[in-house]
């Protein structure tokens, strides 16, 4: 057993079964070690950016860790922006970064950077690793910190030898990994709030004052919902949600728990009616952008900001607690959204309001939604809160291009699932490459492109921030015409049917298509 | 004048007048100003990788920096791997990167991260501004470093407050810039070797034992190698390049300076004859990649390495004063190129000889050549050298997806000379994104993808590292078939005209159409 093999079997030890990985020759005996050990799912993806997002994904609806493999700085460099997203998404991940042999390093070939400086600001927990048997504990080590609730990035560094050479005490290591699923249990269990926070909580709640549940992490869950449901039933509370979600469940039958706004003004507005705001799995709402002469916090002047629950708190108790102490436990869920399809589908022209009431007849049940339509989709929450139940996924960190790699990981995490992905074409454009890996995984994702053919939401951006309105050369670092993209043409060039909506009719019935046939395909619709 | 204008200002002053971007709202007072004053080309790439690579070419062709404009971390981030081929190029790049106003950066904002973290690994000097004032000196400071010879990667953050704000003393600033260029002429004069530096690597080529000039850097010059043919002329030494190279002039009527090659045996192969090693502008080669049982460094046992002249030294200037020294200045130079492309092209499959036997006809005179096709091109080193006279780059910190980008940098510096892309279809996935902004700009570029539909280089290299051949699961992880990527789709949908040729006939009529037509197009080459 060399040591790149017992990594794999400490990794399959710690049920760390899939691999998302773009290899390299400093990752070969990884690769090998692969090719000899059943059990772990190898997944290539031809840019790195897809390895983590779609590591990502797969956190968010498998609730465990992936490992990727990923070749050097470079290599970990590329993935870096999904990874900031899933640190703030606070999802659970394994890094394998190859590095050169140990003796190599000191020689500066071309491909030496510092490893463990690349990692350590999207890290949570980085190692390098300094031999086949130290790998054990190391291995061991980096599952576990992943695991750590609610979720977190290590980053374990191989550098090539100590993969290649052989481990000099195989049955050290084979019961070094008995109990390593116990320990990453141990790991996994969230902290419970205490009965003062518990107590504090439902005190704002009854104050009289108008009153909002601000939820988030796992506190929008299904289940987190309901209870949140019966707090509000009790209590009169409204319940929110912030507006970057890992994964939201809602829909019909649902709680409903809208999110936050994106833009300063609109959140403002939605938060002005309460003087008690009580933050579960929540942190206080602030602003995306800071913008000249607006505020970067949203909370009203003169409220009270209560956290019941951080992040890393188990969220559901947290809030079975608050509804036991107000006597809620009972009630029947208020706010629950009802189905809303209409029973004939819009046509004419997309506008926002025909795409959502698309979406809303259309959205499989139990679909996961992967929103990244950060202009056109703006307004889809409220609008499509009547569809089927689903969960529906956003990019935390904010960094452009998580979506169609998410979905990779989502899709493969849950392949009995529909993965319906709502990207901008602008936004597509930083991770393209996750089509191909959709297409040679068979992933049954329904890819929606709504091409406006511009960073549209710059545009807003550029007089919201003060800087006034685009003259030629703003525009030309605004718009993507010029030559304009063809999505079709990009999608099927990966292996990804495609086609191409111009109207509200034309969307229905290729979205109604692409969700009834297994694997992916690709909706180009104009805007 | 705001800090974004004053920036803008302290660039033009201090002579860098492109800009590669891809802003988002932290930059949109930049952006703006860039629409108030004039003289800055600005340049959109749609990924990160496109903007710094872009960057990388346009100093290699231009000899001068050109700024990027990158959205906070993750926009850094994604741009990271082309900023270590930069650096390791030693390449000159004035990064700046927008942060959140200074105010909203403890609020943790979903994109909030830890900006100059992210940057130091691949930057050689990294600022966060403090004022709209401050950005003049640092702003000054950023162009002076990327300058510093031979060239280095700085980075200045660019909170959006600070670029927002007003400038208290706009008479200040502009005296500030007054001498700037005076300055970066000072900051890039490169160190000159001492004579006993000198003498001592003459000693070295009139030893009597077999010697070699191992030449990088700018020492790569047209030149610079010419110097380099004359003391081989008087010595009998042979002259070589590093295996990577910045820019290599080559072609018919320059001293050839064959690369070393890229794998260890033939590596060790070139350098046995020589019992002297004379290093101008290169480091003691050294492979790639550590392989077990292989030794890390190529010079033969015995040999005496000697350092006439590192990077940062004017390297014509050694080379001069080494023929000077050995009484070599009037010779003729030994070594030189001969036109050899023959009469009639080849025909039949597309072999490596083959298609080297097309590009040694086809390349135009004065061409651009970008290399990464790194294994069906492998061979194309000796075969073309008889080609009319070109540059040749290659990715110099081994980091794929460096060639298109690059290729974009370098058609903005030298729109009158045609840019030839010899791209792998393994590599080109990284940041194929570059064909968009080929086509916005008009790059003359011809794009050839060597379409082998695998990691061809990885099957050599598992087997390589001793790690055996590729089972199924290692042959999933190395194979790009399932779908095959349809390069001439790809290619279109982002608007640049594409063709696809599966034999050396059609791969020689499309190739001189395509650098025979205006702007860019590709050419897929079925291998």
């Amino acid at each position: 057993m060399n040591g790149a093999e017992n990594l794999v079997h400490t990794l399959l030890a710690g049920d760390v079964d899939v691999c998302f990985t773009n290899p390299g020759t400093s990752e070969m005996h990884f690769v090998a070690a692969l090719d000899r050990i059943d059990g772990m799912r190898c997944v290539l993806g031809l840019f790195e950016g897809v390895v983590t997002g779609a590591a990502d994904g797969y956190w968010r609806i498998a609730r465990k860790p992936a490992s990727t493999l990923l070749h050097l700085g470079p290599g970990l460099a590329n993935g870096l922006a999904n990874l900031h997203n899933a640190r703030k998404a606070r999802s659970g991940i394994v890094n394998v970064v190859g590095e050169h042999a140990s003796y190599h390093v000191a020689l500066d070939a071309p491909l030496t950077s510092d490893i463990e400086g690349v990692a350590r600001p999207m890290s949570h927990w980085v190692q390098t690793s300094a031999s086949a048997d130290a790998i054990t504990a190391d291995g061991a080590q980096a599952i576990i910190e992943a695991n750590k609730a609610p979720g977190r990035i290590s980053t374990l560094v191989l550098p090539a030898d100590t993969a290649w050479n052989e481990v000099a005490d195989p049955q050290a290591a084979e019961r070094a990994r008995a109990d390593l699923r116990t320990r990453i249990a141990q790991a996994s269990l969230a902290e419970k709030v205490s009965n003062e926070a518990v107590k504090a909580a439902a005190k704002e709640l009854v104050s009289g004052d108008p009153a909002v549940l601000l939820v988030g992490g796992e506190g929008l869950s299904a289940k987190a919902l309901e209870i949140a449901g019966r707090i509000a039933a009790k209590t009169g509370c409204k319940v929110m949600s912030e507006f970057y979600t890992a994964k939201l469940a809602r829909g019909a039958g649902r709680v409903l728990a809208p999110r936050l706004p994106y833009a300063v003004d609109p959140s403002l507005a939605a938060l002005a009616p309460f003087k008690r705001i009580v933050m579960v799995g929540a942190r206080r709402p602030v602003a995306f952008f800071a913008y000249p002469d607006k505020p970067s916090l949203f909370a009203p002047e003169g409220s009270v900001l209560t956290q019941l629950a951080d992040y890393h708190h188990d969220l559901e108790h947290a809030l079975q607690s608050l509804a036991d102490e107000l006597g809620a436990g009972s009630l029947a869920p208020a706010g629950i959204a009802q189905r809303s399809a209409g029973d004939t589908l819009p046509t004419g022209a997309p506008t926002p309001e025909g795409i959502a009431a698309v979406l809303t007849a259309l959205i499989p049940e139990n679909a996961i939604v992967v929103d990244e339509a950060v202009t056109t989709g703006r307004a889809f929450g409220p609008l499509t809160a009547g569809s089927a139940p689903h969960d529906w996924l956003t990019g935390m960190g904010g960094a452009i291009g998580f979506a169609m790699p998410t979905a990779v990981g989502a899709g493969i995490a849950a392949p009995d699932r529909r993965v319906v992905v709502l990207e901008g074409d602008g936004s597509g454009m930083y991770n393209p490459q996750a089509l191909w890996t959709m297409a040679r995984e068979g992933v049954n994702a329904t890819v929606v492109i709504f091409a406006n053919h511009q960073y549209r939401i710059l545009r807003g951006e550029l007089s919201g921030v003060g800087a006034g309105t685009a003259g030629p050369k703003a525009a030309q670092m605004l718009d993507l015409d010029r030559p304009e993209l063809d999505w079709v043409s990009m999608s099927r060039g990966m292996g990804v049917p495609a086609t191409r909506a111009t109207d509200l009719s034309e969307f229905a019935a290729q979205f109604k298509a692409s969700v009834a046939t297994p694997g992916p395909s690709l909706i180009e619709l104009v805007i």
